[in-house]
């Protein structure tokens, strides 16, 4: 009855030309985003009556990369991809259009109309605007990295660190990521190193610990990478010692970024307030500085982000929007 | 593995003395209440090692008494019963002390320790409290109306409507709760009669409509229940025209009253701001007036309240806790 084994059919779903937004129709409300905060008021613009056409490069939001959540209430354990799929059956329910494989690369308004505007040129235009796109691994930017994404350099190390069994890894990162990855690889891999690019480490001490009692971890801090070195094949790491300047090789078969994530705020940041995280700044109902474009999830400033907090965050940024709609549908009468 | 049957045998728990929480004990963290703003922040709270204990009145929250949950994503569609069973199984996994039965009646704060009394005159003392206690059905206060409950006056429309079948009911309120328990109502009892103090009904124009069809409705607005007739026996009411002041009987057999909700606030009413409504006023990371003591879900003056919205919520109160435990314990070093 859900249809799930076609339920990220997105593109079977367009080809049909079914759930493709309509760049002629004037939508009461475009959702930027598929993670669990775009989903969340996806379902509640649905059930508000709102007509609702949502924007996506991505089929799901960090979630889809994450091995097993156990801190969503109702579900005691579940795969991310999993989690992913379950929001997914509850929200294209409605039958919503959705474009999927285009990032959002600019939003406008201009009397009251919103112009959203996708990779591909197309371009939506919506009374309203929920702005939910998450966040992004933040890179090295070094010379290198973007040749070998993929091959060698990884960013999603839970799709990857398999890859790695027997071989020897760099972690790049200092933080709970750097260091939860790091205890993955620790026992599959053959020996590990973590950079880190300042001094010390930020990661919690329980998970700092858990790596004492392996023999085959180096710890480098205040270390920083310069490029990644190899021709055709990653063949490792330059970094340099920033206590003593010098510069040396670290050969290894792969890199993985664990430095942080970056939110997506790129195509609104004219338009609203950042603050100097680039976070798009909310009141606690979603509100942004600019009236008719509400922001949830991890690319605001929200400050604890987690996936039922981004679920709540989302269904507020829904009731938001509706209640705007009928301001502005009153102010007209 | 989930032993669901026994997932609400709390009392089986408070007679094994296993779950009861220990007043010698200094907790992290005590949670006032049960619904899903409390079961959210139990498992957050669980899962950052905190010691905590929960003391609650009722096994669940206002959506236990609700017939299907559709909009907490994940679920396309669960019984409130259901769902409130599922959040049981994820947040009792991690053992956490729990009283039932017992609503707390005050919290007072001293040389930093918090002290949480119950009915049964319980203290349990801790270094941080989360009052998550959502809120109950508020009444007519009229006289008969305490005599009544539960004979003949209603207060869990889903509980007791299957009851009224080919009877005379009369409905207490003009809002979306009283329309609703009236669209249900109309197709099983024999006449309802809709009973509105104020002038007009302030449902949604739907619910208003979904009515129209039916003609064994009496809608009275501008009306007040003067008081709940019988004598050993529930006969009806009496009813004062706000408009002629004519004073006059209506026989029934039942009263559902739906005329809106009261945030369970007594016991922090002189610890803590509330606004106007009786809500605790938060900010939104759910910290309250008062150092410590946060507060999450429908007993605050978050704007929208909803299932997934009190989950986010309850999430962040106990994330907020975290941090001020580390800060208090950082402070005293």
């Amino acid at each position: 009855m859900d249809n799930r084994d076609n339920i990220f059919s997105f593109e079977i779903d367009a080809v049909q030309g079914f759930f493709v937004p309509d760049e002629a129709v004037l939508y009461d409300l475009v959702i930027a985003g598929w993670g669990p905060a775009a989903v969340s008021a996806a379902i509640y613009a649905a059930r508000k009556g709102l007509n609702t056409a949502i924007v996506t490069k991505f089929k799901g939001g960090q979630i889809n990369d994450t091995p097993v959540v156990e801190n969503y209430p109702g579900f005691k354990s579940i795969g991310g991809k999993e989690l992913t799929l379950e929001f997914n059956v509850h929200a294209r329910q409605y039958g919503l259009p959705l474009l999927t494989g285009e990032a959002v690369t600019k939003i406008e308004k201009n009397n009251d109309i919103f112009y959203t505007s996708t990779e591909n040129q197309r371009i939506l235009k919506s009374r309203t605007v929920i702005y939910a796109t998450g966040k992004r691994n933040r890179r090295l930017n070094v010379p290198g990295e973007e040749k070998f994404i993929g091959k060698g350099v990884v960013f999603c190390a839970i799709c990857d660190a398999p890859l790695y069994k027997d071989k020897k890894v760099i972690i790049a990162g200092g933080n709970n990521s750097a260091f939860t990855v790091a205890t993955d690889l620790v026992k599959i891999a053959k020996n590990i190193v973590i950079i880190n690019i300042v001094r010390g480490w930020t990661a919690d001490s329980y998970l700092q610990n858990s790596l004492k009692k392996y023999n085959n971890v180096e710890m480098l801090d205040y270390h920083r990478i310069e490029s990644i070195t190899g021709n055709n094949d990653f063949k490792g790491i330059k970094v340099r010692n920033l206590e003593t300047s010098g510069l040396y090789d670290i050969d290894a078969d792969g890199l993985f970024v664990e430095i942080g994530l970056i939110p997506n705020s790129d195509a609104v940041a004219g338009l609203v307030a950042l603050n100097d995280n680039k976070e798009i700044i909310t009141d606690r109902d979603c509100e942004t500085s600019l009236p008719g474009l509400f922001a949830a999830g991890d690319v605001t400033d929200v400050t604890y982000k987690q996936v039922v907090i981004a679920a709540g965050e989302g269904a507020k940024a829904a009731l938001s929007a509706d209640n705007y709609l009928k301001f502005i549908s009153n102010k007209g009468e």
